[in-house]
């Protein structure tokens, strides 16, 4: 079972694939979209969809496993957020890939054992976990994090 | 020039295209995208997707704009509007049109001369407006008002 996980932002999308087989993760790939702060965002949403896109179909996985959004008293910084979030939803959805989706705590309780856990220790526990994964950059460990956190919660019927 | 206005939601998205030539409007095609409350919200997002990238293919509007969100109290809901208006934003500019993004009472005031009309005097007055416009539902209408905005606000040069 290949499952890429998302973490979804206007300026950085982090994304990563992972193989789930029997209790076993494997890395695959893992990366950053990044987008121009200049550039209008409508644009910038059209980047974060044409990359999810030759992702997907790059590596063909089964189950997107998205970061949901978290809600901050910044409506502003929020909306671009679920704007991004809405991008990152829809792409594999019309992929035809299963879209899953869990909370932040989730992902870090998963990962790293507290809710709360920070940026640092959630690199560290995904390389851990994931050890060919060297190099990784915040948004992408985040978004192997998420894609580790299916492969733990989905439905084992869901994971053949 | 031929405008495509969005009103975007995650239920229901009304769309609506005119043309407009040496300052006079025509009513092309308007409707609204509906989705399934009890369907998951990526899958929602994908039909969103698919529905505007058909009527965009359809009609070959030039330039879209899109309502702007309306930041209101209720989180929630506010951020479902959002991820449903990343896709209107992100669908016209993955095919190459130009995105505006106007205000709720910019487009109120434009069509209606104030920014506090109420659904049924922006109805009225998008038929008023196009009269070969019947039957229009509210959130149809609403994307034909964010049309006319548009034909209404944007430089001349782009208007050609």
């Amino acid at each position: 079972m290949r499952i890429i996980g998302l973490d979804p932002g206007l300026e950085h999308t982090g994304w990563g694939v992972i193989d789930y087989d029997q209790g076993r993760l494997a890395f695959v790939a893992a990366g950053v979209i990044d987008t121009k702060p200049k550039d209008p965002t409508a644009q910038r949403l059209a980047v974060i969809d044409s990359a999810i896109d030759d992702i997907i179909k790059q590596y063909h996985p089964l189950h997107a496993s998205v970061e949901e959004t978290f809600v901050n008293t910044n409506s502003a910084s929020s909306l671009k957020l679920s704007q991004a979030r809405g991008v990152a939803l829809c792409v594999p959805a019309r992929l035809g890939l299963e879209v899953f989706e869990y909370a932040t705590n989730t992902i870090k309780k998963t990962v790293v054992g507290k809710g709360h856990a920070d940026k640092t220790q959630i690199q560290h526990m995904v390389r851990v976990l994931l050890p060919m994964a060297a190099d990784l950059k915040p948004d992408a460990a985040d978004a192997l994090a998420a894609a580790i956190c299916h492969a733990h919660h989905a439905p084992p019927q869901k994971l053949r």
